[in-house]
């Protein structure tokens, strides 16, 4: 008997689904990968953060890992190639809240939101907002993988010129011209809006420098949705400080949560969200919706996992 | 020769853009329509609100008012109907900048802006907010002309439903579903956000009343972004403070500018928007174009303008 080990709480009646539908799996539903259990588990379900090399010893019976998040950096990848695991990420249930998040950001500065929202703490009426559209613009998406492409698509449906920009300039979704990481530099000027989504690899970390920051448009606005490590703090710093940007909006930090002595805070021209771009009341039952399926498959001896990772890319 | 009035401000490199464009016309670019040439204008561009029977009276050679925003109710129609007058207004330029404010405000809500810009003041990271979707609602849009259908168009891109009301239930774009303002009231129970671009008429002058608030969901979202004479401000305090739904966004209002003192202000449960959601730096720009397609018909002795507005129906 197929024996399933989730990590995290899940509610009763999603448990409930689970084992109406898999009558032939054995499901373990803790809320930690510490238990006993843990020693026959074929398959573990996880947000991420709680295998480490010692808990993944235990593991003995191993097979596959769903982790439910996008990123997949927090896991011990080494040890899931080297014992031949399947990996498989809930890449896809964040595009549709992360997307809402990134338009949510942009249209609200267009829009005087920030305006509109002090004003009336002031029970102040003034039209002197200075609105505009994001209509006719250009962003410059950084990882237009499936969350990438999410956001490009609501882009485009509002008139904007997605520029996608991945390692090789392959074709992707929802993009009307692609580059790659080396045309980054030279393309920046002509992005009004530039969206990083990129996961933590060993090529994106510190993608961006301050050179990078000096070619954007000074009325450019910069989002950080992917990870922090992809531009150092004091470099983000000195571009908002000198304005060579318009604004940052920051859901991804290079050490989180950030310490309330953070210059970032109080800069007029940083929005920070506290790492919530991805939060949303249906994040269980989506991830489900996708293991679900990987299920299935692995219950009919299947293999062909969807959103199967490659430990050895870490996407 | 064609001799054309403007009554409102138009920025200098607009002007010379169309002397140039129509060399045969005289443009008198003015900033109200109180001046001499009112007497033999043939054509007057107008925000509306300037023109009332005394200066109808004294345009002579009137043939043609272009109104350059989207209501025409400050505009004296039965004077203009009376006369046999064309009128057209700018309809079609507020469709993107509203939709764009319509949607920068749900999306708000649903992404927990308002807590984001509240924790940053206090330098408070805190992921405690209750994040939600839009994707999957069900949207009542009350008034699906060209406002409406663009806002139609974009929630459908976030995967919403959406359901179209107008008086007779006539087909629009947009628009999952239609119904005709007599079904509205069984209607209202099944919508997450109820959006009225409804313009003032006859009709929709207190269309909304207390039963119908009644009817919403307690979850559901109100925005009126159409004209402030829709629901009685009276019948909108109760709702809110009944907490019969969950927010109001409000754009407009009975009487504007909301006088400090109005109870309106201070709910937990509405946003004031200060009738700046069609506002845009492009919006000169926008009305020009609309106009110059119509005054070459004009001069090519064309009169289906587009935009063209029937004075006894106010639309």
């Amino acid at each position: 008997m197929v024996k399933v080990l989730f990590t995290f709480r899940l509610k009763e009646y999603l448990q409930e689904s689970l084992i109406e539908k898999f009558p032939e799996v054995h499901f373990i539903f803790a809320e930690s990968p510490e238990q006993k259990e843990l020693e026959t588990a074929n398959i573990i379900v996880t947000y991420g953060a709680d295998l480490n090399p010692e808990i993944m010893d235990r593991a003995k019976a191993l097979e596959w890992i769903m982790v439910g998040s996008a990123g997949v950096e927090q896991m011990p990848l080494a040890a899931v190639q080297e014992w031949g695991l399947f990996i498989t990420n809930a890449r896809g249930i964040h595009k549709s809240p992360m997307a809402e998040s990134v338009l949510a950001h942009i249209l609200a500065q267009k829009r005087a939101l920030p305006f509109i929202y002090e004003q009336q703490g002031k029970k102040e009426w003034s039209r002197k907002a200075v609105l505009t559209e994001l209509n006719g613009s250009t962003a410059l998406i950084l990882g237009p993988g499936s969350i990438g492409a999410e956001i490009g698509r609501l882009l485009q449906a509002f008139g904007v010129y997605t520029i996608g920009c991945n390692r090789n300039g392959r074709v992707s979704e929802a993009m009307d011209e692609m580059i790659s990481f080396k045309e980054l530099h030279s393309k920046l000027a002509e992005a009004d809006l530039i969206i990083s989504v990129l996961p933590s690899t060993a090529e994106t970390k510190d993608l961006l420098t301050a050179d990078h920051f000096r070619a954007m448009k000074e009325t450019a606005m910069f989002m950080n949705f992917g990870r922090g490590d992809l531009v150092k703090e004091e470099v983000l710093l000195a571009a908002l400080k000198n304005e060579e940007i318009s604004l940052a909006v920051l859901d991804v930090f290079e050490s989180e949560p950030l310490s309330p002595e953070n210059e970032l805070w109080s800069l007029s021209n940083c929005i920070i969200s506290p790492h919530i771009s991805s939060l949303s009341g249906k994040y269980n039952e989506r991830v489900l919706e996708i293991f679900e399926v990987n299920l299935k498959k692995w219950l009919d001896g299947k293999r062909d996992l969807i959103n199967l990772i490659d430990p050895s890319k870490g996407y």
